[in-house]
């Protein structure tokens, strides 16, 4: 283990970690931190319909989203991606992806946390891949979980951006600007081939959010200046200095 | 207008700026925050039993308040303590009131605002103040109120913690630890004579969010240590460059 | 001030009293209660269509129901109807009419105080008549509000059953048999000539809360029989010695 | 009173009927729908911080916002634009105030409204034009409110897109295509010269929406397309024949 | 496929589809839609305390239930009636049981869906089988599920009406009147032997919902007769072209 | 079967039951209740860091956490410690171990249950043994469980006090005066040899709550006097003949 900062994005589809938070990835990397992202699945039956429209196989489709998720980790700076490949549509994790996700999360000892919204009735992989975090989260904090392993502290675990926000009841309370590396989260979503339609989609909202930022930044009489943002809803409090 | 950092408190009754958030006040007044505290009412008519119950007058009342308010300022090192004298139960602002409030505001440009709870059905002073609060910050960020004046950024509201939380509906987002300054808010809490039996139940509570914040700075394998905190809830996001 | 137990509701209408909670006055009354009823409007405006279809003037509309509501009193037991005649659609109180409401809180010294939800888009003076019986509460409670009087102490305040309920957000925490009393409830709701339609609608609604009485006192290995039953919601939490 | 079907807007400041529901006035007005605007205030105070940076009088802003709001109304195809000029920030309706309010909304007879929505902590006058704008519907209803007088029926109020949505609680329940007359809605956000930076922030606004429109029709499979659309919750439910 | 219209149930035991939407399955059948109706369980142990009385056997019980619920489909017009006999209390569906739901789901590509409310703390069986019903309406619109299928598109899930409403937290935001076919709901109930005593519960429910379908319609004014009516909570927004 | 009341506790931990209603059992033992606690396990992995920084193995923990439950309820009087040890971080409850709890709440027939808060993001058994009690509550309540065997009526769930409770959305409604038991309370917590720290902090909690039990009886008139108490949130509603 290094002494760099890291964080760990656990992302129930191939393209959820680029979508939601390629920016957050991209801005940590560049300031050093080393980031982890746990792909659970490739998003191949679920997430993938022009690939299966075109007559790819599942083979097929595995492979073209895992090399779009390689490339578009590449882009962002992902230090290492790890693909669990444990299917979709749906998700399910035995007791043993969960403890290698355990493992995963005791190896990264991470800062902070990404995942999903907790409740999302489009999509139900989503919101199982928060509860699955929230187990392992606590599972890699406990003193018995393989004795004499480095336990974990208490990282927040940030929730990231789902699709069509208000039917999810997620509500940011963080927004980081995220312009510095606009073009690095605007090249990875490009390699999302399948989901072309989504590239302007969020973008879009990268654009809203920077309203956002700069109104909660300074309101009507300025605010800090930002062209692109992403919002993030803590699960825990916050421990501090100076308010 | 100087350069100092600013912070400004609005508290229904002139004890709640004690309990709730004088940890908070003491440790920006010694990192130099210039603090302001607006006291809305002195809370004669419902905040000081002991006193009606010897007999004193309404002027003895207010006039007994004013003081504990003041020597208890004077401990946390409040940089302006600002009486309103509007009475309490109810507690009631008329537009000039109003007005008056936005001015202090606009003086002093807070970096962060505190006040209470938005739900309170033991005491409709503080929703009150709260909804007035908000109202106040609105106004103070119009252009075209007294045009020509600096108008207000979008400084955070933080609610402070109210009696009996759950009830209220507050969830704390924000832990402050106040141990290097707890010495200041016990002995301001001690100026308060009409409401001893709260000195200790105000340690106590400072005890079991000390207990909280270590948890959520570390869990189970450490966390920072820390012997005294206060609780607060965030009204807006926040804008931030690192997670 | 007798030593007998007394109860109080407040009531935004003259018929709200009969249909949401005619059930507990009747059964309160016979079990030696004083039951105290404050009636702040007529409902002559809102709550009287019939009357004003047949082209009855105000002070006609507002005497039958005043009428009505003393006759229904009457049949429940109640052993005080306090009309404050202050108008409805909408129904304001001015400060004197709050000192007026404080003031009976304070005679009666209610062991619990029954009121309206705390929302209802249909019915704008049902919330409003909730919040003002917490303003009123509170300012009974204070020590410095009429020195010399008999403060108030802690009464409950049960919330009754608003019309369409799941669109108020209320839920009931507590229901009530009212068995036998029913004759008295029905008797009661029979005075109200201008609402004809609901004597059946509040006889469905007592007959499903005894359904739900019954589940709730044994499931489905029996439960005590209950035939009319009336549900409340609390607003503050209860003190027991014995769960 | 024709024939014609109706709807009203109750708009808390001059543009907000524009940024939140100009597409649903275009879309109605082209079907035949008399559409009616109510402008409480002009906006003059809290949104217009350019004309004030400008040094605008307070008599010039409110002429020119007006000009600007009869200006994007004629494109849009209001019927009558009702400028009420109560001032805001804060905006406050008197007792008359309200009445004249009502009166319209008889007047109007509108198969629905629309309004802002329930919270708002940055903007305190938007939930007050709703608890207002429930308040006067009440009214309206009233057979006892001018006897003699078409009482209002059970129009829906829908609650148009606030700014920052999931910091207002806001969960859209409806989405409506206003591709059709999308060219107008952008026409007339074109006219409000204060907030330029609004118009490609509320075309974003509809391009989002329009995502979500098709999601909602047809999901992965399809969906209708739709290039433009608008949001908007619901208070009361809806009465059908067919789900 | 035929081009008829079509409706889909998932009822955890046999009587649910019964009691809770047996009017909108008889509405629907009678405008020319297929229904079919998806039971999972026919409520063998939890819901037919009656029989287990009388000594029945778990076949019999079943068997009994089963005959009950094919009369009742057969009264309502039921298009095909699915029994999935996967047992109750708990109800717990596998991998492939799942699959066989996600298949029938294809299969008849329902225009909009209908189950049971997402919380139920007297019943676990009910809440899960919506969180089941929402899993394969997901997997069921996955183009890389049995792909060359027709995916599903986006259809509602409706949520009818739970025991007990406000304690499962359920809101309606739909009412349908099923004036027309009450002879047929009524007729379908009286097959459930086991709960008579919920005959007249459940005829008593629709009379209510009756009321409020005809405040919803047109409130103090008038509103549509209705005699019999049930509600129903949406899941997903609606898609529409005129408010 | 005695005619003696009985009560059953359901904790996820070893510690569970002493730290969150250890009062509740003493009071109720005193009262005559036989109190059944079942210990699902032992907490061996996530509550016990202590022991596994002293080197302890798996077997050693749980024998030692095992002796201090027994050690503690023996103090608090528990009729019956049912240890289940199920394991922890995560517990996880088989078809056949939920079959196991059925039985034990069959044959305990408790008057009232006490679990945990239905969300902890901190702790996932927590909100996962909450689940399985109303499971296991619901299955035991069926005729066609075990035919022939007593079934269960509707005993209230209460849930006990969660660390961090604003975290966990829970929201007492019951405060229980646990003064005169005190003792064995705090004697119990000094059997927990793992978690020194929590017996302060649980006598503060208790300390806190007698606050509370004395406001809600009485407010600032004075409420009756106590020195510890517990607080619980009910599932379900009550029953009552007198409000």
């Amino acid at each position: 283990m290094s002494d760099k900062k890291t964080a760990l994005v656990i992302s129930a589809h191939a393209a959820d970690f680029v979508w939601r938070c390629g920016g957050a990835i991209a801005l940590h990397a560049e300031m050093g931190y080393n980031v982890t992202v746990a792909c659970l699945s490739f998003g191949e039956r679920g997430e993938s319909a022009r690939l299966w429209k075109e007559g790819k196989s599942l083979d097929e489709v595995k492979a073209i989203r895992r090399g779009e998720a390689e490339e578009a980790a590449k882009v962002l700076g992902v230090h290492d991606l790890v693909c669990f490949d444990l299917g979709d549509y749906p998700l399910e994790l035995s007791r043993d992806n969960k403890t290698d996700l355990v493992n995963l999360i005791r190896k990264v000892q991470p800062s902070f946390m990404l995942s999903h919204s907790q409740y999302d009735p489009y999509n139900t992989d989503h919101m199982y891949t928060t509860q699955v975090a929230l187990e392992c989260r606590m599972i890699a904090q406990a003193w018995g979980h393989n004795p004499g392993e480095k336990v974990l502290g208490a990282p927040q675990l940030y929730l990231f951006e789902p699709h069509q926000t208000e039917q999810m009841g997620w509500k940011p309370d963080t927004f980081l600007d995220i312009t510095p590396v606009w073009e690095k989260k605007r090249a990875a979503m490009e390699h999302m081939n399948g989901q072309v339609h989504l590239w302007d989609y969020y973008t879009r909202v990268a654009q809203q959010r920077a309203n956002h930022f700069k109104r909660n930044s300074g309101g009507m009489s300025g605010g800090r200046d930002c062209k692109y943002a992403e919002g993030f809803q803590s699960i825990f409090p916050r421990t501090v200095d100076e308010l």
